[in-house]
C-alpha cells in the first residue's frame, strides 16, 4: 500500500488543500515523502457531517456486527504487514520490537472491545416492571439502556503511534460504544496514520457500514483540531498529549453552545515511593529496574517514573549511586520528534538550574535527536518550596526527593497534583507505614502498584489508566481497558413503550440474551424476566 | 424542634454573621421568623475543611454502616413530624398532600440508596488475576474498585423542598457514594432546610460518624454558592435550578486549578408529541390529562409539559379546545416564591407578545402570588424561526406547535435542545411513524415515555432523570434513581498489592461477598475466586 498523503473523508481519499507538511525521519530530521495536504475547514465539516449522518444507523448495528467490525480492523492492520512497522520506525524513532509489540497490543485492544460487545454488559439493561396495583399510584414500566453519545473526535498521540493513535484505545472504545470517529492524526507520524486509517476504511467497507463511521484528517497546526472540538456534530473528545493542549481543548469544549465531555490525558510524573524496608533490603535491584523503566522508549511513557520519594540515609544514597551508575551506562535513544527532543533538553536544563537540585547522572550521549537520560536529587523542603519541580519533563529524566522520614514523604505526596500511577516498593515490614499512606495514594492516582513500575499498562478489565486532574481531565474514567467504553455512553430510559418500539436489549423475553437488572436484581442471560 | 436560623457546620450550630434574611410566606409575601444569618466565607471554609477531614474515614465506612446511616436520616426526618410539613407549606405554598408525598419520596430515596449499598454492585469490583507464566511478559494481578470522589457541594432546589433539597437525591446519592456533603440551602425554604439539616446532623451523631460528613450553609445571595464551588476541598457539585445559575457554576468549576464535575439540572420544556392516531381517537382524554399535568404543583416541575407538537387539523383543534376549556377552569395556585411568580408572569407576557403566537386559554385568577395557567399556540414555521419560543417558562404555561405533517413534527424536534423527557401519545396505527422518530427522541432526551406525562418521576433502578444539554450539564448521568450514585465515584486500580493492603472489596476470598468481575466474567456472591 503506497502512502499518498491524502485525507480519508468517509470512503473518499482526497488531497487536503490547506498547506503542505511532511513526515520527518525522527533520527535524522529529514523530510519524508510523500507530502501531506492539510485539511481545510470544509474537509472537516464534511467528515463531521458524514459522521453525524452515520450515527443513528451505526449505533444500532447488532453487537455481533460491531464486534466483527473491530476484529476486521485488527485483521486489516495485520494485513498492512511490515510496511507499517518500517514506516512507523522511521517516523517515530521507536525500535522494531517495541512497535511490533505495540501493534499486537493495538489488535488485542480491538479484540478486547469485541469481547465487551459480545458480553453486552456495557448496555446496562435495566427493567423496573410495572406495578399497576401499587398504592397510592400505580408504577409505570421503566426500562433503561446505555446508548452511544454521538460522533467522537480522537486526537492521535505522538508516543503511541499505534496503540493510542488512529486505531488506538480511544478509537476502539468509541467505535465499540457505537460512535462514529473523526481522527485528527498526529503530525509526528502521518504515514503511519494514513496506513492505519486506510485499514479501518477497508474494514468499514468490508463490513458494509456507513462510510461516515470513520474519517482521518491531517494538519500540522492546531486550528484544525480546535475546529474539530468546536464542531456541533462532535459529542465527545479523546485526547492524549500535553497539559497545554488538553486545557485548550477543554476550554473550547466547555465554551460551545452545547458543552461536550473531553477525555484528555495530559500530565503525570508518576511518583515512586521507596519504603525504608524495601530500600534497605534490595535498593540495588530496585535501582536497576528503575533505570530500565525510566529509559524505556526514551522515557516517553505517560507512566514514566519522573519522581522518586524516599527517606534520606545510607540506603537511599546507595540506591542513588546504583541508579546513577546504571543510567550513566544507558544508551540514548531517538526521541519521537525533534521538537520533543528540544523540549526535553530544555526541561532538564531548567531542572538542573533550580536551586538545591543536584544532577546525579547523565546517560550516554547519542545521536542528534536522542534523549540522554538524566537523574537529579533534591531535598523535600526544597521540592515543596518550588512548584516548578512538580512539572512533568517528557523524556528519560527523574528527580529523587530526599525526605527526612516517612511522614515527610506523605507531606510531599499530599502536595502533588493528580497522577496516573503511584508505585510503592515495600517489604513486609513496610506494610503498616504503607497502609497509612494508602488513602492519600487513592486520592492522588488512578493506579497504585506495588513493587513494580507503571510503564507496563495491561489492557484488561481491571485497568485504570486515568486519575485526578491534571493526569486526566476526568478522573471518573479510564482510557485503557474495558471500562473505557463507558466514556462514550449515556443512559436513556423508556417508560411504558410498546414492546415492538423498544430497543431489542429491553424487549420482553430478552431476545439479545443479555444480563439484565430486573427490579434491581441482576438476572442471568437465561432469564426471560421482563 | 424550634427553628433557630443558625448554620450547621458539622456538629456546631452557629449564627451566620454575613447579613440577615428571612423565609417568606409564599402566599402572602410576609417575612417569617426567625431571621437567618448568612454564612461568611470563614464559615464556608470551616464546613469544607471539616468535610475534607471527614472524607477518608467516611468513604471507608462499611457498606452496612452507611446504609444504616441513610435509613437513620429517614427516621430522623420522620421524627420531625408535622412541624416540617407545616413550615414547608408556608415557605413554599405547596399543599399538604404534595409535601407529605414528597417527604415519603425523600425517605424512600434514602432507603433505595441503603439497598444500593447493601447490594454493593456500585463498587464495580473487578479482578484480573495474575498470569505469571504468560509470554512474552507475565501478567500482573490487577484489581479495580470505585471509590468516592470527594466532598460534594449540593444546592437545594426551590421546587422540591424535600426531595431535591437538603436531604434530597443529590445528598442521598453523594452520602451513599461515601462523599461528605456541604449543602447550600435554598433561600426560598430556609426553615425547612434547617429542620431537615438538623435531622441529618442527628443521624451523623447517632451513627458515630465524623461531624464533617454533613453541613448546611445559609445565604440569600449568590456569592456563597460560588465560593463553595470554587473551594479546593469540593470535588463535585449537584445543582437543580435555572440555566443561568447552572452555567455560572459550570464556569466556576471549569476555571478552578483543578476542574471538577458539575451535575446541573437546568432547563427543559419536555415536548409532548400527539401522534395522529391517538389524537383522533382520544384527543379529549389526552387534553384532560395534559391540563392536569401542566398545572400540577403550579407547573413547577422540571418535567412540566411546556411544548406540544401535533399535526394541524380538526383533531388538533378539538384537542386545543378541550385543553383550553380545562385550563380555563384550572385553579391558580401559589408559586414557590414571589420572584418565581414575577418571572413566570413576565415569561407569559413575553410569549404572548411574540409574532404568530395566539393565546388559547388563561386559567382562573388567584391570589397575588398564584400562577395562572396559560396555553398558547403557534405554527411550526413560526416556532422554527423564533428561538425564543424554545425557552423554558417555569410555571403552568405551554405552547402548542401546529405542524403540517409528522415530518414537520420531526423537523421541530430536531431543532430543539436537549430535554429531560419527551412524551409520545400514540395508538397502534401510530407505531410506524413513531418508530421513525425514535432515534431523534433518544438523542434529545433522557427519558422517552408513551401515553403519559413526564411529571411523575419514579425513583427506581431504570430511571434516567437527565438528558443532553441544557436539560443537564452532563448527559452521562441521572440525578434520580440508583444510577445517581455513579456521579460521585471514580475508579482506582490496585496492581500486585499484598492482600492485607487491599480494600476488603478486592481481597482474596471475597470477604464482603460482592458480585465481582473476575477476568471479565461476573462471579456471584458465593464465589471466592480471586
Amino acid at each position: 500500500m503506497t502512502i499518498t498523503g491524502q485525507l480519508l473523508i468517509g470512503a473518499q481519499r482526497v488531497r487536503g488543500a490547506n498547506g503542505v507538511f511532511h513526515g520527518i525521519d525522527a533520527r535524522t530530521g529529514e523530510l519524508l515523502d510523500p507530502s501531506f495536504g492539510g485539511a481545510t475547514l470544509e474537509d472537516l465539516e464534511r467528515a463531521c457531517a458524514l459522521a453525524e449522518a452515520a450515527f443513528d444507523a451505526y449505533r444500532e448495528t447488532a453487537l455481533e456486527a460491531r464486534a466483527v467490525f473491530l476484529e476486521t480492523i485488527g485483521e486489516q492492520i495485520e494485513a498492512l504487514g511490515d510496511a507499517l512497522i518500517v514506516r512507523c520506525m522511521v517516523e517515530t524513532g521507536l525500535p522494531r520490537a517495541r512497535l511490533e509489540g505495540e501493534r499486537a497490543r493495538t489488535i488485542g485492544q480491538l479484540r478486547l472491545f469485541a469481547s465487551v460487545l459480545r458480553n453486552g454488559d456495557f448496555v446496562d439493561a435495566r427493567i423496573d416492571l410495572a406495578q399497576p396495583e401499587r398504592k397510592p399510584l400505580p408504577r409505570v414500566d421503566l426500562r433503561l439502556r446505555n446508548i452511544a453519545i454521538g460522533p467522537v473526535a480522537v486526537f492521535g498521540a505522538s508516543n503511541f503511534p499505534l496503540a493510542f493513535s488512529v486505531a488506538g484505545g480511544d478509537t476502539a472504545s468509541a467505535l465499540a460504544a457505537g460512535c462514529p470517529v473523526v481522527v485528527k492524526a498526529h503530525s509526528a507520524h502521518p504515514g503511519t496514520s494514513e496506513l492505519v486509517g486506510r485499514a479501518i476504511a477497508c474494514a468499514v467497507r468490508q463490513c458494509g457500514l456507513p462510510e461516515g463511521v470513520f474519517s482521518v484528517l491531517f494538519d500540522s497546526g492546531r486550528e484544525l483540531g480546535q475546529a474539530l472540538v468546536a464542531n456541533p456534530c462532535i459529542k465527545a473528545v479523546g485526547f492524549t498529549g500535553s497539559r497545554a493542549g488538553g486545557l485548550a481543548l477543554m476550554t473550547i469544549a466547555n465554551g460551545r453552545d452545547e458543552p461536550v465531555p473531553v477525555y484528555a490525558e495530559m500530565s503525570s510524573i508518576n511518583p515512586v515511593l521507596l519504603m525504608p524496608g524495601a530500600l534497605t533490603a534490595r535498593g540495588d535491584a530496585i535501582a536497576q529496574q528503575f533505570a530500565a523503566s525510566l529509559t524505556l522508549g526514551a522515557g516517553q511513557f505517560c507512566t514514566n517514573p519522573g519522581l522518586v520519594l524516599a527517606v534520606d540515609g545510607a540506603a537511599l544514597r546507595a540506591f542513588e549511586q546504583a541508579a546513577a551508575a546504571a543510567l550513566a551506562q544507558a544508551q540514548a535513544s531517538t526521541m519521537l520528534t525533534p521538537g520533543i527532543h528540544t523540549n526535553y533538553a530544555r526541561g532538564i536544563e531548567r531542572l538542573a538550574a533550580q536551586q538545591g537540585v543536584a544532577r546525579l547522572a547523565s546517560g550516554l550521549v547519542g545521536g542528534r535527536f536522542d534523549g540522554q537520560a538524566a537523574l537529579f536529587a533534591t531535598h523535600a523542603r526544597n521540592f515543596l518550596a518550588q512548584p516548578v519541580l512538580r512539572e512533568e519533563i517528557f523524556g528519560p529524566a527523574s528527580l529523587i526527593v530526599r525526605c527526612s522520614d516517612v511522614s515527610e514523604m506523605h507531606t510531599v505526596l499530599k502536595a502533588l497534583e493528580g497522577q496516573l500511577t503511584v508505585a510503592v516498593h515495600l517489604d513486609t515490614n513496610d506494610r503498616d507505614a504503607c497502609r497509612a499512606l494508602l488513602p492519600t495514594l487513592e486520592r492522588k492516582a488512578g493506579r497504585i502498584l506495588a513493587n513494580g513500575f507503571g510503564t507496563g499498562v495491561e489492557v484488561g478489565h481491571a485497568m485504570v489508566h486515568g486519575g485526578p486532574f491534571p493526569a486526566t481531565s476526568d478522573s471518573r474514567s479510564t482510557s485503557v481497558g474495558s471500562r473505557a467504553i463507558e466514556r462514550f455512553l449515556r443512559p436513556v430510559s423508556y417508560q411504558d413503550l410498546p414492546d415492538e418500539l423498544l430497543p431489542e436489549a429491553l424487549r420482553y423475553g430478552n431476545p439479545l440474551a443479555l444480563v439484565r437488572r430486573v427490579n434491581g436484581e441482576v438476572k442471568q442471560r437465561g432469564s426471560h424476566d421482563g
